[in-house]
């Protein structure tokens, strides 16, 4: 949030246990190929029924990291 | 997501405990009555106030189900 | 919801651990200056990242209050 | 807004006369058929125009209603 | 609504008496000057305060009307 | 649009040729089980990829229908 | 709308009679404590309905007021 | 897109085929008293219903067309 | 903002240098065939990039106008 | 929809022929140089006019593919 | 944007130059009475005009600070 | 906007001077690694405050290029 650029992408994760653990799937799975993530913002939470039951708690993230470092 | 129809209906669940049980409270509510259901979204996220303390955490969920199987 | 004049405020307030948990610090936090809360929306969700995972949730929340008692 | 299963339904209906009025037609025309009815919101307001006058006030409501009594 | 085509433009209107008083205005305006005006919307409705009073009632309006008769 | 009451109902429904194709079916699968069906909204339009191509279009409609006649 | 500045604030209020009376009730409330009251935006309307009638009209009012005087 | 200066007018226009078709009858229409049309966009897609199948297809457009020539 | 009632029309109007000088060349060319202008509201800020650099700030616009005078 | 994490990437592509064939050049492209593409959604629809004639369709989409495969 | 309990306000301010001095008037003013100012959000842009000439840009602002210190 | 493929990614950018200088430096930064860049567009407005002072301007751009040539 200063002065550097970031590049902001956006991911669709999902967990069987929580949101949280969706979302930290989510920027789990992006810190694998990037560096320098910085924050995150929930843009759509959603999911998946089977058998009248929630199956995945689903979220649509959007996470911002940095391209220069100053 | 295929070549059914879905309808999709609107409810408002809550719970004192969590968000997530407050989604699973409506999405099993709505299938006592309901067959085929198959995804939900969370369109608002709200709750109410009692004595300085959260006292429900309420979501407003669409949910579809099927109206035709293939 | 009744015959009352509620006043809406706006929070942000963040957790390490769960949404609920950001949302209850930030309850928490205008009933130490304000009665009479009743009700919360939270209008987005985000978060810090910090080394690869996330640090904390944070909400931003409307809370309303009631500015006077019939 | 407690701890109830909230069902909402969409309905549009109009009055030559006042917003007002368009509302309670909505409202009192979901009251036939459905009981428990708790809350309603102006999600939309339009109308028609005849002889270069307002000839109706047009609501599009949300209505929610109770699923379940505690 | 047909298989005519429509010309949409917006007003904003007010009154110091009610809001279907300034939507009336609105529409009575455009019609000094087009004919077959078919619909109206209500885009934002809001207005002035004097002395600590509301002074009007502010209606912007989208408005419809045919271009070509079949 | 004039003087009745309508009820909206929400469907979603697909077609692997178009978009129209897509409106229809859903349209034509409403007229099933419900009657004075008078106007649809297209609210989302998206679709499913497989094998690198577009397997079908999908439309979230609103549809209206007249619950009481004149 | 000129030189000063504004600050914003939000209330809800409610009338069981009309939008407008709603709109005063929480204008008038606000002119209680502070001054120099400019203009108001109605951000949402809704209300209760008990025994299938409307209860209230609820507005929920975003309302201006200059901070400085030129 | 350049250095001129655009008006952007609404229209709402409807065909019984196609959506395309319905956005070539505005484009038409616009044209026979407007010249320089550049862009259109899509703002919304409804239609009417007829005897449980669909009747028109309509779309209400934002048009673009320049106001000077460089 | 008082008892007039405003048209409002859109224009989309650009400039190298800056967002100001953008809104300024839109709202002076709309003055040129339009008499009592009185507000205008920023509704997208875009650009077009040749070479990699900005090639111009863009503005799309909509300005207010008095119809009436007391 | 499951338990796969997704990317989603913003195109915007374009045909002289219809809304279907943009969407599918669109999916095409992607296809070419991602696999795994699962889903898309129209974010906007607009076009050119070139002589009082639509040029060009052109949709911007949003399309979601696998990062992991489980 | 860490653990802190951030308030929002919303304020309105406007200058005869330029955007940015808008905000920092609007920033200013703000921090005569309040301490710990983190960040603002531009929520509307806006401004009058006179003479045909743009006399003032507008920002709503919404602007962060923090209740207690760590 | 004609018949090529354009990708749109998301970048945020900051500037301790003017908006525009902010558009200038995240659209520079993009040119260091992508060619063909076309448009961009400012979907948030917003900036950091220390001492009282706006100590950034930052922007959230969508900026498109193209992907294939024609």
């Amino acid at each position: 949030m200063d002065d550097h650029v970031y590049k902001i992408i956006e991911l669709a994760s999902s967990s069987s246990e929580s949101v949280e653990d969706a979302i930290r799937k989510g920027v789990g799975r992006a810190s694998e190929t990037l560096e320098n993530l910085r924050w995150f913002e929930v843009k759509e939470m959603r999911g998946h029924i089977e058998g009248g039951e929630v199956a995945h708690f689903q979220v649509v993230l959007r996470i911002g990291f940095t391209l220069n470092e100053g």
